[in-house]
């Protein structure tokens, strides 16, 4: 299978993660937004969303939105409960994820680190630290309950959360002041497989 | 079980939706985010985000976010895939729902329908145009292809996807330019089982 990413990207990483983590062996391809790759018709063909990561497996059928990608590469995995209820837990946060954390802290740490935080965009920034310590005091809460997100068995949420909460600094925010999120970061990286984003 | 929600979000509106189709039996308890019943300590201890909908269930354990909700309700259900490549296309376009749709066609709705579309709202309105007809041009192309978004089946992607395409109009968008989303608006009313929105 082959994967279409920016190494860079948290999303990205998170595909790359859950694959090394489960020993599974991919061809990677980057992807360069920049310079318009996700643009090319070639590209759109494979997904019309335009997005990355996206996953085209041997047979060529594709499928994108990074979580989604993350939970069928775990199917029938320790990764991924088989019980209704706590593969439904596992999506609730895959889904704060997206809506309540990325966009937040992901966005803050574009407009730093690759956009140097220009001044028409300190304004957004500041709204975005607001936001980003929401999501990061909702984790430390529950982190402080369990050792994992969802429980005592890590899972695809974890993967998920640990992608742009690990470089959460890199978009302005301090995470000495979340004690669970720290353990918590330093037990996803002494799993078994465990690969640092490039 | 119990269901708090909001009978005008569309968020909400997506758990009644699928326990109608399915013919669930649910309590209904109307939750008003303006007069603060989100913020009220009991309702925090059943869900720390602060969020609805929520669902309860007759065990006392609770579930968060509205795509993950419809997800665990519909569990060993026509409307949910069983094999790993058909459910994370369920879970993509879920995931593309409350990432590049709902953030601009459901904002824009509050702007335009709850705010009344205030002078310092026009220009974070016009942004969410933008947004909205790509996400809804998206949707279009995939909706000529096959009857439901992911295929020939409806599954929770659509009725994820119903909830706040069919309302679009409140926030400005013209649904007579995408009649393959028309079409399909009009098939999932037709379900057994389907009630609206109030």
């Amino acid at each position: 299978m082959k994967i279409y990413g920016d190494r860079q990207s948290g999303n990205c990483y998170k595909v790359q993660l859950i694959c090394d983590l489960l020993g599974l062996s991919y061809e990677w391809i980057d992807i360069d937004i920049l310079a318009g790759d996700t643009k090319d018709l070639a590209f759109l063909a494979k997904n019309p969303l335009g997005k990355i990561p996206l996953l085209e497996l041997d047979d060529g059928r594709c499928l994108s939105e990074s979580n989604a990608i993350v939970n069928y590469l775990a199917a029938h995995t320790d990764y991924l409960p088989s019980t209704p209820y706590e593969l439904a837990k596992v999506q609730q946060w895959q889904f704060f994820e997206q809506y309540s954390h990325e966009p937040f802290i992901a966005v803050a740490r574009f407009i730093n680190k690759y956009l140097g935080l220009p001044d028409d965009k300190k304004e957004e920034y500041a709204a975005k630290q607001v936001g980003g310590h929401k999501a990061l005091k909702t984790m430390e809460a529950e982190l402080q309950e369990s050792h994992f997100i969802t429980g005592e068995q890590v899972t695809t949420a974890d993967v998920c959360l640990y992608a742009y909460t690990h470089v959460a600094e890199d978009g302005g925010f301090n995470l000495s002041q979340y004690p669970a999120i720290q353990n918590w970061l330093t037990q996803m990286e002494e799993l078994e497989g465990f690969t640092a984003m490039l």
